[in-house]
């Protein structure tokens, strides 16, 4: 039994340290540009970066809910960050208010993350109901970490044009 | 033994299935986009669509010597669009040239992750040695595809601004 538990916290480690990366590539990205930066379109007529930085902490908040972790934070992003496009006339939060929710939501997700058990990360997430969770194993809480870890990954790749000397 | 052999199958399957999405995005971005829609600048003074493309193949291409699956099938790729930057002035190939390579690449790559056994994944990748592999068993070739579907997330984000109306 000893091996089986190593191997399976083996890969909820691997799991975790992805989506640890970009967030600390997020957090790296962020502190690289200035507030006029940020606020600047990624490329010409595409989502500013502000857009994406609300974005991104709100589909961090969502988690909480989603992975069974308690309310989200900051409900109010979710109108102005996912249900509706950039430049939708909404009052925007300032880019240092961002940051500040970032650091809440991460922080609080982060502690959670942490004492989640072995067989809870294999537990159903809470957007699925436990029918569908029989037919459909895979559709569990680590499962929610390797889609958002690709989720930032690719909004990353887009923030990071805002930085004046990078092509990546 | 049965559940736990489910158990580690599931978590296979888990990291398979993104990987699979991203691929299955690539191609989605990479035919909703002309020949001259992929030859231009994601955005002003940064990477074109080519490089990008050519890069992400040439990743996919290392991942065969990496996991054991044999030699890569256009090594030439990797000074063109991992070793050197776009814009190089070294030869590039032709859009459709590359889509052509892309199709081998990922039909081998395929071909070979839906043969690994679940033992195989959770054994070292290429670029670790025995020795670092015994402190360091997260360095196995299941990690590999979980970091390189991240990898093509972070591309595939900026590949899409290429597209007219996309915002996203």
């Amino acid at each position: 039994m000893e091996t089986i538990e190593t191997e399976k916290e083996l890969f909820i480690k691997m799991v975790i340290a992805e989506w640890d990366k970009q967030n600390n590539n997020f957090n790296k990205i962020l502190s690289s540009l200035n507030d006029d930066q940020i606020s600047k379109e990624i490329a010409p007529g595409k989502n500013t970066g502000t857009y994406l930085v609300g974005h991104l902490i709100a589909i961090s908040d969502a988690m909480l809910p989603l992975l069974g972790f308690g309310e989200k934070l900051f409900p109010q992003l979710d109108s102005v960050f996912v249900k509706n496009p950039d430049k939708s006339g909404l009052k925007i939060p300032s880019v240092s208010e961002l940051k500040e929710q970032l650091k809440s939501v991460h922080a609080k997700l982060t502690e959670h993350i942490r004492s989640v058990s072995p067989a809870e990360w294999f537990s159903r997430h809470m957007a699925v109901s436990e029918e569908d969770f029989e037919r459909e194993p895979h559709r569990n809480k680590l499962n929610v970490i390797i889609n958002r870890a690709n989720h930032m990954s690719y909004h990353l790749g887009q923030l990071v044009l805002l930085q004046d000397n990078s092509r990546k």
